[in-house]
């Protein structure tokens, strides 16, 4: 039986109650304007007031305590209706979250009182949360006394995800296997990445959904983050795409795939392909309770050490390697990190949400770029993202020359020229019994790959 | 022969420094934070920093003085290198867009000196432009001193497109043209208004282009500023699509077409339809140096209400229900509005661009709604976008039904249920010689749209 809303937002406060009996005040913030006030950005309510308010509720504040949840919001104006056409009211919009009470924005008053918040990184919105509470809210990786008590349960609760949040992960994740598929099959030689990455999207619009976060549609894999969707895919070439949809409800799902332009891999290509799907694919075979998140990383990185020294590309004891970091040569982030209402789960928070209390951000080549060092438990939801890459910035830069210049055989790896990047990437549930893989319906075999993106 | 960016840019700032020769410091903007700043909406600068940029540089500043153009920004960090690759240092965009200097960011100090500048409504940026001029800077639209003398400069060259602007309208124009074939092709009974959006929004994804502002794609064209996609096309319905593209360097092109689900009108959706074009073409023939825009406006009142007095729905003397506004009960928005780099082009200056000096907008009904009234010139682009709506927010007021109830023949209306919304919109540049309809391509006639939405 699927929880309704209101019985998930309930059940959500209660467990808030139990982990911070305090009042707390969240802001859903605003839709940014693009240029002028009148054309915006779409609206995206911050993730810790769309936890418990479960709707896209502009410009609305929610108070909590003890299990109880008051809606501060304004109808909507007439010139709001004469434009936007019918709208719910204010009471439509508590029933339909299970709100306990209800009043306009102007019962809210600046106030003295002791509340705990979350600041959210738009300004306007900021500033309005100072001025009602009187105080000047510190950044939320900053925070302290009943802020940071308010952010410790907040992480409690979304670290593990309940029925309604895995509910919707796998309705955006339904639709991110959609766009990838049909990314592959507009996959040809002469289109413009920006063709794939339209193919992709559409499917998300069709739905209703939106991407989660800026597609990446490259066959400059190399480039980790790549926002430039402009060179024509030639025959030779890998397309690397992650691609992850939003649900309706504001939930992400990130998946990537690399597959070749042609349908068929290059033996280099099937070479570091095949690597980084053993990678993946043991990492995701440890995913389980308890286990923890950063033994999931150094699995991949001794796998892709391990296969990069058999390869020939990497010289030395694989020990000695992972001990030096040599693996982040080629694998320079981390396996993956928290999914749930952000693509980077809490990132808002810093590290706090990532990091097990306690625990730090390492400062070593690659390590330092892991999001999540957590033990696993039943509920939550973290993608396992290995990949390879050949990233000038790092193999050029004179550092990595000196340092690593004896372990890495640069003439064997002139011949894999032609992988620029390949990530292989799903997103993981930890259950009970071990894990399920959200984003399984995807194939991410080589040869269902190839299978799919030959041309009818 | 095209002029090169640099030219463009060149000739822009001279122009500003006949009107305007004191120094003024432009801010580029921020792209906001989706929930946490890894994760942002596309960057969009702001306007009036890219008619002199010409350039989406984020988090830069220009100096503007005496024809002279200063740039400040930061050279990419080592870390954004690594995860964006490589990327044009500031020298580089310095000499494309063919900058006097360039500096880094940190050259910019806090000063006391009286320099021009406007307002953005990002409010990080905002309070970085307040601390920089060292001073509360007031929103554009209450400007007074050297920001208003600059606002008015920019305002005079804005107004007027050069040959560069022309030419990126032309091309949003192109593809936004493209994307309502798309639409057309893909009208299907059964289908929701969610899948026609996406295979327009796909083609402007596949040329690079993004949406120049949230597309309206709905059977309930009633509801002027329609963003919910999620109705299912029945057979009878129309379909209106106010879906428009926004060019590489930033401009806007701005298309409406309102078509049947099942390929053919029914009677009185033509007769509708045929008179909302009959305003719309004689509107388009209006457009002309020296003509005042807002007789085009009255042009489309008078049209729809003669022929909507003619068709019964309307009763009495023509000019005297255009006296008393009786025609924004069913055409309640203005003719249309600039456009150039913002869909509305200059909205963020409040009035001040729309109206004329002197000029006030009317607080008379429909007439309030008119966004533009000034002599048109050569080089100007406007919308022509007259329609007709059923909007019960209007039909069913109260005060509506004391004021016109006795002109309005509601017996007649009721047969024309399955209208509940026509829009026909076009770009129109006003040449010295009289306009050019920038996106006449795409036919508006009732027989070639019908054509055009026939499944094959």
């Amino acid at each position: 039986m699927t929880l309704s809303l209101q019985t998930i937002l309930k059940q959500r406060r209660q467990r808030l109650a139990e982990k911070f009996p305090d009042k707390a005040l969240l802001w859903s913030g605003r839709a940014p304007a693009r240029n002028f006030p009148a054309n915006t950005f779409p609206f995206r309510p911050s993730s810790h007031f769309l936890y418990f308010a479960g709707l896209f509720l502009e410009n609305a504040v929610i108070e909590l305590e003890q299990g109880k949840l008051t809606l501060f919001m304004d109808n909507p104006s007439s010139e709001s209706i004469l434009w936007g056409g019918e709208q719910p009211s204010r009471d439509d919009i508590a029933t339909e979250m299970g709100a306990d009470r209800a009043y306009p924005l102007a019962e809210l008053s600046p106030t003295n009182e002791e509340i705990a918040t979350i600041a959210l990184f738009d300004s306007t919105t900021y500033q309005e949360q100072c001025h009602y509470l009187q105080r000047t809210i510190p950044q939320p990786s900053q925070a302290t006394g009943k802020d940071l008590a308010l952010i410790e349960a907040m992480i409690d609760l979304r670290l593990c995800h309940d029925e309604g949040a895995i509910g919707e992960i796998r309705q955006a994740a339904e639709v991110s296997i959609q766009a990838h598929q049909a990314g592959m099959e507009a996959t040809q030689a002469g289109k413009t990445e920006a063709e794939i990455r339209a193919a992709m999207e559409a499917v998300m619009i069709a739905h209703n959904q939106t991407p989660a976060y800026g597609s990446i549609v490259t066959i400059h894999g190399n480039v980790l983050h790549n926002h430039d969707y402009s060179h024509t895919l030639q025959e030779g070439d890998l397309l690397l795409a992650d691609v992850g949809a939003e649900s309706k409800g504001g939930y992400a799902s990130d998946i990537t795939r690399t597959w070749p332009v042609s349908g068929q891999f290059s033996p280099t290509q099937q070479e570091i392909y095949d690597l980084v799907l053993a990678a993946h694919d043991a990492c995701i075979a440890m995913v389980a309770p308890d286990v923890e998140y950063k033994d999931i990383h150094w699995q991949a990185a001794r796998i892709i050490t391990k296969g990069l020294v058999e390869i020939g590309i990497l010289k030395g004891n694989v020990s000695d390697l992972l001990a030096n970091d040599a693996h982040a040569l080629f694998f320079p982030h981390g396996v993956g990190h928290l999914l749930g209402l952000d693509v980077h789960d809490m990132e808002d928070l810093g590290d706090v949400a990532g990091y097990a209390p306690g625990r730090q951000r390492s400062e070593r080549f690659g390590l330092g770029n892991l999001r999540l060092d957590r033990a696993l438990k039943p509920g939550m939801t973290v993608t396992i993202e290995p990949g390879f890459y050949q990233v000038p910035a790092i193999l050029n830069d004179p550092q990595t020359q000196e340092t690593y210049g004896d372990v890495i055989n640069w003439e064997r790896l002139q011949q894999f020229s032609d992988v620029r990047g390949i990530r292989i990437e799903d997103d993981v549930l930890v259950t009970s019994e071990g894990a399920e893989v959200l984003t399984a319906p995807l194939p991410c075999q080589r040869d269902k790959i190839e299978a799919m993106t030959l041309i009818p």
